[in-house]
């Protein structure tokens, strides 16, 4: 069978994995697709670059149009990241004829519609299993394997970085800024790790997961999100003690037809599968109807990781499979019935709160007072002697409650933090169990 | 498109859970499907046998020639078990033209070639990912999601009969007699439990696992088997006690070109990803030459966790994966190229050893020194006192070695065994870090 031409946009650290595994591993490409993958292109912005010896100059151009125009492309790799480039070079290769891999979660989160219905239009397919959780197979996992189920539920650990930064704090008692700069020195965290520390890469992958799951077109800007990056060690330590810990989880449930989603830290309980997912690995725990729970873990990110599941779409589409797949999912269609979303107030949680109190008589009263006027009863309480019992002004609090609405958790919150002798604003976490 | 149609072949728990499916939800099967499922025949041995009310006693016949000649019968789904008229199910059917769905992997592992053959000369297809670990998609994994990479071990939690023994085991410092009681009073050990704990249930799933990711030909007698029939509760003590689990594992490691393979119970550090599964529950980790260390978890028997993974069998099929992937995989193929069987004495390992020996001095320094004689050291000890200070004769005496070959561990073994004062034979496991 005819070789499978394909062209990289892009040849950062995943792009130089991707050329790598073709260039080097052509036999093996061979006899698992059953016809050759010719890595024909590589498109860069600056060809002097110093590149990884392994990637032939000659493959090298920086004219995107040469990749439209050579009929012996059949696919183009977007690895360029961001949203409005890469958005370009998309529509444009598949205007052309061309099927698209791309490991571009802001692209398809953003712009998934557009994208998928040029594709449409053009008879032509978007593989993208490397967007979600780098080597993970989670979009197989739910898009192929999980196709006798409805999901139910999802709850992922996607931000590698910011795992890696909890880990460390928790592992290491380490405070948030200096497990950053650790992360950062090893190379886990980018110089501006904005995107990964506040919840965004972590929204744009969970928005990509509940499209394909629930068929749901979230906006990104409705998806809840709250970062590690004020997180308080002093929290990992109190979790801890309660026999948990702390992750940055990406979430999703379906309820009533109804789906909602945030990107939180959340308390998991210490024995959970979750709880285990250490450093910079991904995992993700999804629920269907018919077969339970099932996870997927992996690193979730780094050269050959996300290498991996690209080169597994180039594949699937030389053995004709994505095609299929991809006419099959009717993602991002239109017409496609997905569900509804739903308000987080609505959301059933047991919730971690932490006050700062004046050490006086009947501050626990007034806080569960308020509590119990909003049907929220306390199921466990950790107060602590002061350490310091010469000057100490204030003492921490912490509550954890039975399952209640977080609406009318948040509703209690404010009055809480309204209370003579709470040094507002409390600080809060809801907790999967 | 036309409908899909499908006969079962056996009407048991899982039959009846397909069944179920493809009746009751008709409407998601279309949608995923883009065709109709159909079922149109359930074989059974005893039609009159009471049966969940949902299956139409019109589907159920005991007459397999009316499904081979039903031109409208485009699948037949084998949920038999066995080997002897599974087989011959199977094969009549492929010869008439029939694709298979199986969950049988004493069926694949023991006739596997001969099962592929048969579909390769009629041009049909064997999907089979129901055949390990029940709703975890591992078959999809090795096959298709890591096609990128090449396998370097599988460790998998098969039997999950097995591990609710070990889980209750360690949990509840029960008997191994108790725990088994009480596994087949919850249902989830059989009357005779033999196939699942003495390993065989493992070793046979660990054979298909092999062969996709190996491409290697295991004849089961040479899959060496350890079950947990002659576990002690002494041994998930002392293991707890050195910070280790023991579960039971399936384990193939491909090194220097060749494959050495186990099932055993093995010693896992308390905080590894596998030690965390509890339960009835399956899990699999998957290292890949590019992607690294990926898990798969999920249940691992029962009605609907296996049913999922036929009906997503069943839907691959409808949408035309299922036959791309079986031709590109070349699986059990005379031709196709393995890697060859390693002699388990030449895998390195970390060993437990537990001796009971005569409570008098140097009985530490005479194992040491036979273990020395053999280049294996020692990397901690637990000798505690004896309880009964009156009249004890013997005292447990645990070692923990550094990385060992096996073989040499094994003639250590033999010699210590020899030894005055010790009451052999000891007990032994590896130890996976």
């Amino acid at each position: 069978m005819d070789a499978l031409g394909i062209a990289l946009i892009g040849c950062g650290t995943v792009g130089t994995g991707v050329a790598k595994i073709l260039l080097e591993r052509g036999e093996r490409m061979l006899s698992r697709a059953g016809r050759p993958l010719e890595l024909r292109r590589i498109v860069v912005r600056d060809p002097v670059r110093p590149r990884d010896p392994a990637i032939p100059t000659t493959l090298i151009t920086t004219d995107f149009s040469t990749v439209l125009s050579d009929p012996n492309v059949h696919v183009v790799v977007e690895l360029v990241g961001g949203t409005q480039k890469a958005r370009q070079f998309v529509l444009e290769s598949l205007h052309a004829g061309k099927h698209v891999v791309t490991a571009n979660k802001a692209l398809l989160a953003e712009h998934g519609t557009e994208v998928f219905e040029a594709a449409r239009q053009n008879e032509r397919t978007v593989a993208f299993e490397a967007s979600v959780a780098g080597g993970v197979p989670i979009i197989a996992a739910i898009g192929q394997s999980l196709a006798a189920n409805q999901v139910t539920s999802i709850q992922g650990i996607l931000n590698g970085t910011s795992n890696f930064i909890l880990t460390a704090m928790a592992d290491k008692g380490q405070s948030y800024a200096d497990a950053l700069a650790e992360a950062q020195r090893l190379g886990y965290a980018e110089a501006d790790p904005t995107l990964d520390v506040d919840g965004s890469d972590a929204a744009h992958k969970l928005g990509v997961l509940a499209r394909l799951g629930f068929g749901i077109d979230v906006p990104m800007a409705s998806i809840e999100r709250i970062g590690i990056d004020r997180i308080d060690a002093t929290d990992l330590k109190f979790a801890q003690e309660l026999g948990y810990v702390i992750k940055l989880l990406a979430e999703a449930w379906l309820n009533q037809g109804q789906v909602a989603m945030h990107v939180a830290p959340v308390l998991l309980r210490r024995n959970s599968m979750l709880a285990q997912v250490r450093g910079a690995y991904n995992a993700i725990q999804v629920m269907g109807d018919v077969v339970g729970e099932t996870l997927y873990m992996g690193p979730g990110a780094g050269m050959m990781p996300t290498a991996s599941s690209v080169v597994a779409d180039l594949i699937d589409l030389a053995v004709g499979r994505a095609q299929r797949t991809f006419q099959q999912l009717r993602l991002w269609e239109a017409s496609a019935q997905g569900f509804s979303l739903r308000s987080n107030d609505t959301v059933t949680s047991r919730f971690y709160l932490r006050l700062q109190v004046d050490d006086r008589p009947g501050m626990l009263a007034e806080v569960a007072r308020v509590l119990a006027s909003h049907q929220i009863s306390i199921a466990s309480v950790i107060q602590h002697e002061p350490r310091d019992t010469t000057g100490a002004q204030s003492v921490p609090l912490v509550i954890m409650t039975h399952a209640a609405p977080t609406g009318g958790f948040r509703r209690a919150l404010d009055t809480i933090n309204q209370l003579p002798g709470v040094h507002a604003p409390c600080v809060w976490y809801s907790v999967a169990d």
